[in-house]
C-alpha cells in the first residue's frame, strides 16, 4: 500500500490514530530515504506533542525492527538476560552488572551506545580501557556470549536501522523526550537483540529524561508492556536520579569505580543498584534464590570481568588514564548536604571534557568529576567537595560554576534518599 | 547574540514565548542555512500546535522582511493598493481587479504566485494567454507601474527569501495550516512589496485553508493588525469558499471568464465580489465615492488589461488555448442545486491537468471544469451539469468520480449562498 508522507504527518497533528499499514510504509520509506528527513521530524514534533496509544507504538516498534537484521541466542545453552537504563549521571552499573550475571551463568549480551549530551555513554566509558574495542562481529559476540557469559559492545548497524536514523535526526530537532519514540527506540533494538529476559532501569529526575515520577511510570508501563507483547520476560525498576550514582562520574574514573564493586568495595547506592538489577535478572530466569552479592565479594563476578575486557583487546591490569589537570572545591560553610544536582553535574563533567557535543567529537578519558561526599552527609566548612577533572584547563572556569551550584548545604538534616523508587513487572 | 536551534524548538515545544531575537536568529540562520530544513520543519509544527503570541507573529513577519530586500513605490504620483486572496476554487479575481482599480488611477502592484495543490495560481492562469511573460525587473515593474497602473507578475526572488524557503519546506510537512506562518508569509511579501494600502480576501469554506468562520477570522485580524502595526492601510473580507467563484475552473477558462467580468458581464458572485474588493481598495486611497461597477460596463478597466497584457508581451486578442477532450456530465434527478463542494471540484480540476502536483510540473492550459449551474439553482434530470476539459484524456475517470461526488440535488429549495461574511477594518 501506498500513502502521502505530508497526509500522514497532517492526520497524526490532528490526533489521528496511525493504522499498522500507515507505520509500516512510513518506518519503511523513512528508512529508504523516499520520506525526507524534514518531514519526519515534523512528524516526530506532531508525535511528542499529541502522542500515540499503545497500539501505534507496537507497531512503530515492531516496523522498526523489520527495518533490520535480528539476532537469536537460541542455540546458547545458556539463557539470556539483558539490561538497558534510560541513562543518568554516574551511571555505570552494566559495567559491574554484566560480569556479576554473568558469573551465575547467565549469558549477558549487553550491546551499547556511545554518549551523547550529559549522560555518559558506556561505550565510551569501556574505550578508557587500554587496548578495549567496542565493535565485535556478530560471530565474535557470539562466541564470546558461548565461552564468558558477558559482552559489552557496540549494537551493530544491522539491528534496527530506522531507529538509527530518527534516534540522530530526534536529537538535532527538540523531539528526544517522547514516550512512544523513546520506547519504540529502546525495545525495538532490545527486541531485535535476541535476548529472552530484559530489566529496565527507568530513571526519575533532574538527571534523567523523565523528570517526574509519573511520567517515569508511563515510560515504564509502556516499555514492559512492549516487552511481553514481543515475548520477552521484561520487567521494570524505577530508581532515583536527582543526584549522581556513586563516587565519580566520567570515563575512566566510572571504569575504576565499577572495579572497586567488582572487588568487593564501592558506593553503597552503586552496590544496591547492581545487586538489585542482577537479582531481577536471574529472577527473570528462573534463578530467584540466589544472592547476587555473594559473586561480588567472593571475586567470582571480578574475574568474569577480567575475562570480558581481555576477549575484546582490553588490558585488565593497565592503568586508566588520569586528567592532566585537576582542581578541587570546598565546601563553603558546615552543614548537611541537602542537594547535590545530577544534571548540574553532568553537564558540568560533559563541559570538562567527558562527553560529547557532537557525534563526532572525542571524549576525554580521565575528564570528569570525584565527589569527596554524596547526598544527606556532614561536610566542614574548608572539606572538599568534590573535585573537577580535564585536559584541557580553560574548561575549568564554565564547569566550576555549573558544579557549585549544584550543591546546597543546609543546617538541617536532608531526608534520606531512596533510590528504587518502584517496580513495573 | 547567539542560540541553539534544538533549544528554541524545545522552548516553543514546551508552550514558551521566542522572544525577538531568538525569532531574528532563527530566521537569519535558518535563511543562510545555519539552522536546518529538519529543525526548522519541528518548529513549524511546534508553532502550528502550540501558536505564537501577536508580537511573536510580527517579529517573525518582520524577520521574514529583513532576510531580503523591499521595494518603494513612494516615486509614483500614483497612490498604491494592492489584494491579498488566501486561495480558493475559481478564484480569478485578481485578474478583473487590477485593472478595474487601475482605471481609476490607482497604482496596483499584483506581485503574485503560483499554484500548488487544489487553489489555481494567477501566473498560471495568465501564462495561457499566448506570449505573457510573467518574470519582470524591478526597473520594468516600475514603469509598467507609472505607465500603466496595473501590473500581475512573479514577485522577485528578493523579497522575503526566508518566507520562500519555509513555504516550500511547509508544503511538504504538513505545516501548512499555521496561523502565525500564514500570516507572517502573506504579510512579509505584502510589507516588503511597498504597497501603502492592502485589502485581504481571506476565504472561508471547503475550498480554503480556512474551513470555519472563527479561524478565518482569527486570520482575517492577524493580518490586518500586522499591515496597520506595518504602516499598510489594511482592512479584510471574509468571503464564502464553500462552492467555487463563478462558472470557469482551471486557467484558460478562468481567463475567458474575467475578460466576460471586464466587458460587462459575467457571472453574477464574480463581479459581486471584484466591485466589494475595488470598493475596499479605493476607500484606502481616499476614493470612497466612486462606483466601480461603473468601469466594468463602460469599457475603462477592459481597456486597462488589454495594455496590462500587452505590455508583458501578451496578445489580448490571441485565442486561448482549448483542452484536447471534453466530458459532460448530466444531472440524474430534477432538483435544487443544494451542494456544489468547493474543494471536491478543485481537486477534480486539478487532477485534469489544471494544476501541479508538485513544483516542476507544467500545468495544461486548457484543462478544468464548466459549471452550467451554480449553487441553488434548479435543474432538471438529464439536463447538463458542467464540462469536464483535459489534454489527457485517462485523466477523465478519476476526477469525474470527484466531480460528481460534488453535487447533491434536492427537493427543497437551498437556503441562499451569502457571498461576504464578514469585514475586519
Amino acid at each position: 500500500m501506498s500513502f502521502s508522507a505530508v497526509e500522514l504527518i497532517i492526520k497524526k497533528r490532528e490526533r489521528g490514530e496511525l493504522s499498522t499499514a500507515e507505520i509500516d510504509w512510513l518506518v519503511a520509506n523513512y528508512t529508504s530515504g523516499r520520506v525526507a528527513d524534514e518531514q519526519m521530524s515534523a512528524m516526530a514534533m506532531a508525535i511528542l506533542l499529541n502522542g500515540m496509544n499503545r497500539r501505534e507504538i507496537k507497531d512503530l516498534t515492531l516496523a522498526m525492527i523489520a527495518s533490520g537484521e535480528r539476532l537469536s541466542f537460541d542455540g546458547l545453552a545458556a539463557p539470556t538476560a539483558d539490561k538497558h537504563s534510560t541513562g543518568g549521571v554516574g551511571d555505570k552499573i552494566t559495567l559491574p552488572l554484566a560480569p556479576l550475571v554473568a558469573s551465575y551463568g547467565v549469558a549477558v549480551p549487553q550491546l551499547s551506545g556511545r554518549g551523547l549530551g550529559h549522560t555518559g555513554g558506556t561505550l565510551d566509558k569501556l574505550e578508557s580501557i587500554p587496548g578495549w574495542q567496542a565493535s565485535l562481529s556478530n560471530t565474535e559476540l557470539y562466541s564470546q556470549l558461548a565461552e564468558i557469559g558477558a559482552v559489552i559492545c557496540a549494537a551493530g548497524s544491522g539491528l534496527a536501522p530506522a531507529d538509527r536514523k530518527l534516534y540522530s535526526l530526534r536529537d538535532v530537532t527538540g523531539t528526544v523526550e517522547a514516550i512512544p519514540l523513546i520506547a519504540s527506540s529502546i525495545m525495538s533494538k532490545k527486541i531485535a537483540e535476541g535476548t529472552s529476559a530484559l530489566v529496565l532501569d527507568v530513571k526519575v529526575g533532574s538527571g534523567a529524561f523523565m523528570k517526574t515520577l509519573d511520567r517515569a511510570q508511563e515510560l515504564a508501563q509502556t516499555l514492559v508492556q512492549l516487552g511481553q507483547d514481543a515475548g520477552v520476560k521484561t520487567s521494570a525498576l524505577l530508581t532515583d536520579m536527582s543526584t549522581p550514582l556513586g563516587l565519580k562520574i566520567g570515563n575512566a574514573l566510572e571504569v575504576k569505580e565499577s572495579i572497586e564493586v567488582l572487588t568487593g568495595g564501592g558506593p553503597s547506592d552503586v552496590v544496591e543498584l547492581t545487586v538489585e538489577l542482577a537479582r531481577e535478572m536471574l529472577h527473570h530466569v528462573g534463578m530467584s534464590d540466589v544472592d547476587p552479592r555473594e559473586n561480588l565479594s567472593n571475586g567470582k563476578a571480578y574475574e568474569v570481568w577480567r575475562k570480558m575486557i581481555a576477549a575484546q583487546g582490553g588490558d585488565p591490569d593497565a592503568e586508566l588514564p588520569k586528567a592532566k589537570h585537576w582542581h578541587q572545591l570546598t565546601a563553603e560553610e558546615s552543614g548537611y548536604i541537602s542537594r547535590l544536582d545530577a544534571l548540574e553535574l553532568g553537564v558540568a563533567s560533559w563541559r570538562l571534557g567527558a562527553g560529547r557535543e557532537r557525534k563526532e567529537d572525542a571524549v576525554q578519558f580521565g575528564a570528569g568529576i570525584e565527589l569527596h561526599a554524596q547526598l544527606g552527609q556532614w561536610v566542614e566548612a574548608g572539606a572538599p567537595l568534590m573535585t573537577l577533572f580535564t585536559d584541557t584547563e580553560e574548561k575549568f572556569e564554565r564547569a566550576q560554576a555549573l558544579a557549585q551550584g549544584a550543591v546546597s548545604i543546609s543546617a538541617s538534616h536532608a531526608p534520606e534518599r531512596k533510590l528504587i523508587l518502584g517496580k513495573i513487572s
